[in-house]
Formats: C-alpha cells, structure tokens, sequence
C-alpha cells in the first residue's frame, strides 16, 4: 500500500492521531467506531493512540487535584496554578499524560455518544483539566495563531433521533447550531483545523446489517480524511482583540 | 414585606427554589452570586435548596454507578437501567437525593463559571445522571409537554472576556449561540420554561466595588424574577415528532 509507506515520493506524511473517545460500555457502537478509525489510521501507516476515559477511569473534576503542588495554598484559583504548573511541570500525572498525548498528535477526534446536546461529562472534563492556560491557548495564541495551528480535530458522535430532527425543520435545530459551541469556542480557538464531524444517526435503531454499514461509511470517512472538508479558520488579525475591525 | 407573605390576597406564591452551583473555590464569585441569589429568595420568602456540586465532591460519571441494581449484568444500556431504576426505585443515593431536589423545584438555577463555552463538567454530570429516562423525559413528554413544564430554569454564569467579545461582531460569537444547545436541547426539551440568563462579564477584572455593583445587579434581577423575559417555548404540537409540519 503506496498509503502506509513512508518512502514513496508522493504518500502522504504519516499522521499521529489521538482518538479519545468516551462510552461506559466497551461493546458500544461508540467503542466500534473509534476501533473501526484505529484500524484504518494504522492500516494506512498513520500511528494511534488511544484515550478511552471510561477504561482509565478519567476523573473529570477540574480544581487542587489537577496539580501535584499549589502555587496558593490560600484561594484556588485555576490560572494562576495553571500558569505556575506550566514553568515547573507540576501538573498532576494524570493530565500530564494526556497532556502529552495532545501534544503529539497531528489528528484528534473526539469519539461519543451525545448526551443533552454535549460531550459526556467524563470528556468534558477532559478539556476542562488538559486545556490548560498557557499549555493550549494563551498569550495571545488563540485560532489561527493558537497552540495546535496547522493540526485537525473531528467530533465523531452518536445521536438518537434521525437527522431530520436536527434540521432547520427539526425539533433539536440545526446540528451545526448544536455543535457550534465546541467547534469555534473549543477547538477552533485553540487552533485546531475543525474538520466536518461525522455523525452517527441513530445506530440503536439499526440492526446489524445496518450497523455494519454505518462502520463501513466510517472506515471510508477516515481513509479520506486529508479530503475532509473544514470549517473555515477564524483569523485573529480581524479582530482587535475581541471585536471585528470595521472599514472605518 | 407583602412578598414574603404566605397570606396576602395579592402576595405571589412561595417559590421552592433549587440553585445547582459549582466552583471549586468557597470564596470565588459564582459562590458569592450563589449566596446572594439564595438571600435574596429567602428574604421574599421563598424556599431555597444548594446543590454545591464540589462541597458535595458529586461524582459526575454516568455508568453502572448510577444504579444500586442492574436489570442487566451483561451489556450496560443506559436507557435500560434507568426505564428499570424508576420503576424499582434503585437509582444510587447520590442521584435519588438530588432528584427528589429538582423534582420539589418550581425555580433551578445554574450558577457556574462557562468553561470552554459550557458547563464545568461537574454540572455538565449532574445533568448525564439525574435528568434519567422516564424521570426527566420520555413517553412524549418533551418541550411544552415536558415534566418540568411549568417549572422555570435560569443560566447564571461568569465569563472571562467582555460583552462585546460575545456579540455578532464578536470573536467568540453571541452569547445566545453559546447557550442555545443547552437552552433548547436540555431546559427547553425536558419542558422548563427558560429565563434570560444572567451573565457576569469578567468578574476577575473588576475590584471590591465593581463586584460588589455586580452582585446588586443580581440581587435585582433574582428580586425581580417573575417578570424576567423568557424564552418562547416550542410546541410539541407544532412538530411530527421529529420535523415542523408544513402546511402541504
């Protein structure tokens, strides 16, 4: 396979992706589909690694345990610890490991079942503690200037109803109105390349057959991942800090 | 104070009112609005319940630990167990006390600090385990048709940037784009009638008498709760289940 090479003059450099994916049941569809992904990255010669919170027992809670030693002992507050941990690598194995992992990946995609219009609490909590100041954003560095500029990231998710309910029509609204928060506040500001999500329809109400061709479209999304469509990049240089430059 | 009366012909009724908060920080302002929504509804005579998810150090991972008993030991199945705990009243005690609190509540605020455009994943949790199947939703029972209809729910959060940083010329876009999943995907689907929510626009920045004025403005806007403009509700009636009806 010309893909998996590293030699051939025109394959593609090979990829570290980082698939963190989060489900309490390893035989879930959730599982299935980050296992389906881990295969076709590998198979292509892309190298993987894995995140599964519910298997490590990821704790979510983001506060003192987040780091070995506190710069305060008197009032927490989250950046200034955040800010001391970066200079004195001080963060709490836990989230240095992840930290680490994040750090090294070209691709990231977020793998889960949607739950009230969100991540699971145990990946949210996973932003919440390894997004920290000055390791993901900060000092300015935030979208096209931001600390991951040039790396992709993916929500890959699972959803109950049919995709016309998350339509303009739809009783949910638009699914691009649910995701919205995460890709451009989340990822996008961080720097990330937001590619299109896929979203899995209702997989529970398929049966094997169909579920099996739901892994298949899956397998071909991540085989034409470097085709992937984007959202567009928000550039920092629009804005004066906060607000869009006017022609006036 | 006629408000605080239980017998005055005109005096409105006593509220029971739950404030869901989480900070890590005792001290922190999303503690300090959480008291001062708490005296403000206590002085008008009004209930108030705190569910201080970090004081409590809840737990916010959903899996087989929300459960005393699994209806299946084999494959865990969310829906499953929750259809079964409601019937057998076997949900885990962490999460039967905080829905007999929600279920008393005319009135629930969410007071928390946006972290990464949402919830801090221990409230994100207290929502994945205690708004369960055929407790909070199920059986038809969505948006204006919804358990909690008739119930009202209010937003109360801190953010880090500017009111204009969260307009439409905004880098981080309206802030009515960053609630919307959770306004009209959680509050609004399981029925509760939606309040503008109430946002503290950089409380870090400000000093003593700049927090003190924002903790007024609060005390106002709690004092003044039944005629706080809220959300249009969404028919259910309006929809085939999933898709608005057209007049074809």
């Amino acid at each position: 396979m010309t893909h998996s090479s590293h030699h051939g003059a025109e394959a593609p450099r090979a990829l570290h992706a980082l698939i963190v994916v989060a489900h309490p049941e390893p035989t879930s569809f959730s599982h299935a589909m980050a296992q389906t992904a881990t295969a076709a990255l590998t198979g292509a010669g892309h190298v993987v690694e894995v995140t599964d919170l519910y298997a490590q027992a990821f704790d979510p809670v983001s506060d003192r345990r987040n780091f070995l030693t506190t710069a305060s002992d008197a009032r927490f507050d989250q950046h200034v610890e955040e800010r001391a941990a970066v200079g004195g690598a001080s963060f709490a194995p836990d989230l240095a490991r992840e930290m680490a992992k994040l750090a090294r990946a070209d691709l990231v995609i977020f793998q889960f079942p949607l739950w009230w219009m969100g991540m699971p609490a145990i990946m949210k909590g996973w932003i919440d503690r390894v997004f920290a100041l000055d390791f993901a954003y900060g000092g300015g560095r935030w979208f096209d200037r931001g600390r991951f500029a040039g790396k992709r990231a993916m929500l890959s998710f699972s959803v109950g109803g049919p995709p016309e309910a998350y339509s303009t029509d739809g009783i949910y609204g638009p699914m691009a109105d649910i995701v919205h928060p995460v890709h451009h506040g989340v990822l996008n500001f961080v720097g990330f390349t937001v590619l299109e999500p896929f979203v899995a329809y209702g997989p529970g109400r398929l049966d094997l057959t169909g579920r099996r061709l739901l892994l298949t479209e899956y397998q071909a999304a991540i085989a034409g991942i470097a085709e992937r469509p984007a959202l567009p990049t928000v550039a920092s240089d629009d804005f004066d800090r906060f607000v869009r430059r006017t022609a006036g």
